[in-house]
């Protein structure tokens, strides 16, 4: 039962104060969750109440089969994102099939995530290197940050590009409303200066430490009711745009429309965003853990997530995941366990069932703010530059999602970035290093003669294959071997070293069939050494080893002295000189 | 020069017993061709005088390019398959267009060829391995024998797949013309004998070994003069499809038409026909190298190629490269250098002048048998046999090549077999075999523990990672590692043996990071051992080795000897003892 609910684990040892601290967690996430629900639903170009109930029943399903701790689960930003551009090939905007299509979308990204779970397939996910991750999000925070600035500038913008969106915003800059301009940009500048200056100001003013952070993070709240203030008491309902009537009450209970072109249409879309919220997940989970001395099961996390979205789309939600933000609030306001997660929903549930009237008069532009502040913290290019030092094609991956993602969007730039890593990564290991092995003095070590004064033998060729042998790099081995040999008719034996390879295919296997006959024809020998295990194994199924015109041998010291024993002296005879020189007795 | 025009290398020391040899080659060749070049040119769709075309000026450019002595480049039957499924998207057989587009093919393959050979991109040719090469070959074989079965029967059928050619068969069987179907069985009867039977008859009949060897190679040739005989003489013209009429005359000199949105359909596809075609003759030509102990030179070889397609483009013709029958023919009749081609293309170009309306009657059932004949000897099973027992993934990516270039068609093929084999390979790789190792007693070797009876410390735990550490598989590592360190409350030390990695990347080095900070946090150290040049090189540009808590050691006994000096005694001391064992004053 524990392996399938996690819940069972933390419930049997949960106490009055994991209660205690779950709940002040709690209020403070449902406090941040309340605008950003309502934000991300606009971003995702659903209507505000998507947003709400997209974070309560997918947060009690987290509780039940996830194991982070300290994870907030419900709508984030870059997954809106990338919903409203799956969504915006197929319908329009506020219409029934957009918000079908949401729907839809939460369950297949739903059972995608499950039977990733159930299969453990979580590795799949691993394809998206860490460049790639980084590069596309904080390629697509800059990406929302300018898709927002319609709302503040009052105007109509679309486009999923970063071009279209500021050709669209230049075009349309002379329809500008000075009034939601007002109001959006004195909201943006309060949330900003809440965001870096209120947590010192408060600890300045005697507060202590939790209380001013806790304090801090209500800031947003006060700038939200301030605004609905000002619409009522300066009659602006008019003059700028508001969220409107949200419908009040819990999410209705039904299942999604099955339509088999629709599906058709958003299979591809379901996968990436499953991945895509299912690394950010993991890898926010990771970290929170880690500070905690924990861990998380990824395929636990699979389950839970997975069943999030079900339940998403089953009660009138769009996708959702584990969000970087709130869930890094959630473990600073001390979070105890998952529970913390479903006290949110409780709190999400009764301000749908009791605040949604005030939200009425809510400017859409404070919304926009919110979600602005939200997602510059996204964008960080701090990885790009360490990957410029430390590896080209990281790099190159990175920038590539970055560029292709502002320029095309958000499904083109992820696409972009897995294949650039995978491309990058198989160029390399098509043309592997290759290396000229000696004996390093006094040990029986072998390595590169180019970097290392080691003792070589003029009889023996020692080669080094520093990498697995296998299609993409089987000719350019044998290339390689075969203009080394080229120049060298004085040669008696080849060794080749195998510590380095540890996958070998039916192409690899033909390489050395092929140098193992030029050899014989030559009156050479071909030798391995340090074969490992499995090599082995696979190697002794095909006939190369009964027609090896050499041995095999153990390590590479013993074929040295088994092949050249006037340069590699017997491993006794080795010990008895290294002996008397260690003694002093030869210098 | 010589190092753009191989020709130079060979032409300087041209003497006559290699003009000879080379002629009687190319008369051989020349035979064979002249047939096959209609044949294929019927199996691409195109009219018999292109398959001429395509057998003067590209055999030219190859000898002046090439770098096989053996290779006989022209028409060749999957190529001209690729071609005709190609061509199939964009125009109807027969139409001007049909024909635009299979010069256009030629002329981009040419370009794409060229380019690869200047900038050395061959290497990306070998990503195509060599289990999906074979099953692709093999699977096209049998889908050209079956597409000709209508020549043969006198029916007109067309489909891309196995599945539609079968149906319009079937469907059309009713109408079988039986004169057609007797001359063409009659043939493929004959040709089977030739094929087969011809050569050992002659031997026996006291002809020497190479008399018999030619005059076999003549046999298909007889078979096409007696069906030509037979169609004057019984007046069959009426009844059975002939080849018709072939413009007399050397081919006219063009360039072809650039069309935007032409060359936008065929790129993917003359992509597709220059990768295997030149993997093809790439694999004929180095085993035909070998057999005279010559070499090719990969890179040469797609100038050449390209050189070839190039001209077929100029000269009306169509994709072409080196075949494998011929090249096979052309090395067994002796052919010395080059020049062969360049013979063959002046008997072709004989041909074409004064025999072309004797061939107005060749039926084309007769054709298609020739070309069931050569295609046949394509289709190879035991490649698959031998994957299965080697290399399950090789098996698979062999299988599905062939299941769907059969089912749905050779460019969907090609593409399965190579995400296949790529898929597979990726998948092995993220998830690396981790072996922890020990010492093999006697020696400084360490080897896995699971398998070898080794020597190990308590207090050391030994990890050898046997793969390069890559986005792929950093997380598994991780986990891994993780999870081993769980159970193992008594480590002082982990030690990391790096010698089966190659490659390492950022999200690599993570890892190494975050295992490192938990050691630190539990009071152990983690140590790196047989780090290669390479990756030491990577891992200096990062913080990872300023912030190690262990050491970087040359290799792993040194470490072993460092870090638990009760259990691995000093380099020292360690030859002492060996040696007092070594004199039995021990035992």
């Amino acid at each position: 039962m524990k392996d399938y609910f996690p819940i069972f684990d933390w419930s049997k040892n949960y106490g009055r104060a994991d209660f205690e601290a779950d709940s002040l967690a709690a209020v403070i996430v449902t406090i941040m969750l309340i605008p950003q629900s309502l934000a991300y639903a606009m971003l995702a170009g659903l209507p505000p109440q998507v947003g709400l109930y997209a974070s309560m029943l997918p947060l009690v399903a987290y509780m039940i089969f996830g194991t982070s701790h300290a994870l907030a689960v419900g709508p984030v930003a870059v997954v809106s994102l990338m919903t409203a551009a799956a969504l915006g090939n197929i319908a329009a905007t506020g219409s029934a099939g957009y918000l079908a299509g949401a729907v839809m979308l939460a369950f297949l990204s739903g059972v995608i995530l499950l039977v990733m779970g159930v299969l453990k397939l979580g590795f799949l996910a691993y394809f998206l290197s860490q460049p790639v991750i980084s590069g596309f999000i904080t390629a697509s925070g800059l990406l929302i940050a300018v898709s927002q600035l319609d709302h503040l500038l009052g105007l109509d913008v679309s486009g999923r590009s970063l071009p279209a969106l500021l050709q669209g915003l230049w075009l349309n800059l002379p329809q500008t409303n000075f009034s939601t301009l007002f109001v959006g940009g004195t909201s943006l500048a309060a949330l900003a200066l809440i965001r870096s200056g209120l947590q010192p100001l408060l600890l300045k003013a005697g507060l202590s430490d939790r209380a001013a952070g806790n304090l801090a993070k209500a800031g947003p709240l006060a700038v939200i009711l301030l605004s609905i203030g000002a619409v009522v008491v300066f009659d602006m309902q008019g003059r700028i745009a508001v969220t409107g009537e949200i419908p009040r009450g819990l999410p209705p209970l039904q299942f999604p429309v099955f339509d088999r072109d629709l599906i058709r249409l958003l299979l591809v879309p379901a996968l990436l965003i499953s991945i895509i919220g299912f690394v950010e997940s993991v890898s926010v989970g990771q970290t929170l853990a880690a500070k905690a001395g924990k861990h998380i099961q990824p395929d636990h996390e699979l389950v839970g997530l997975g069943s999030a979205n079900l339940v998403a789309s089953l009660s009138g939600g769009y996708p959702v995941t584990g969000g970087f933000a709130r869930s890094v609030v959630n473990f600073d306001a001390g979070a105890a366990t998952p529970a913390s997660g479903g006290l949110t929903a409780l709190g999400i549930a009764l301000a749908t069932l009791f605040f949604t009237p005030y939200l009425y008069f809510l400017p859409k532009a404070v919304l926009a703010a919110t979600i602005i502040i939200a997602v510059l913290s996204l964008v960080d290019l701090s990885p790009l530059k360490a990957s410029w030092t430390f590896s080209r094609s990281d790099f190159i991956a990175s920038l590539g999602t970055i560029a292709v993602t502002l320029l095309v969007g958000v499904e083109a730039g992820v696409a972009t970035g897995v294949l650039a890593s995978l491309g990058l990564y198989l160029y390399k290991a098509s043309q592997p290093h290759i290396a000229e092995i000696g004996q390093v003095p006094g040990t029986q070590h072998f390595r590169n003669v180019k970097r290392h004064d080691v003792i070589t033998s003029p009889k023996v060729l020692s080669l080094r294959i520093d990498e697995n042998m296998f299609f993409a790099n089987a000719r350019y081995i044998e290339n390689y071997i075969l203009s080394r040999l080229d120049g060298d008719e004085g040669l008696e034996h080849v060794t080749m070293n195998f510590a380095s390879v540890s996958l070998i295919d039916s192409s690899g296997q033909a390489v050395l069939h092929s140098v193992n006959k030029l050899l014989s024809k030559r009156g050479a020998s071909l030798s391995f050494t340090e074969l490992k295990g499995p090599v082995e194994d696979r190697l002794k199924r095909g006939s190369l080893l009964q027609e090896l015109s050499g041995s095999v041998y153990l390590h590479h010291y013993e074929a040295m002295t088994a092949l050249d024993p006037a340069v590699f002296p017997p491993l006794r005879q080795a010990r008895l000189e290294a002996q008397e020189a260690a003694d002093g007795s030869h210098i």
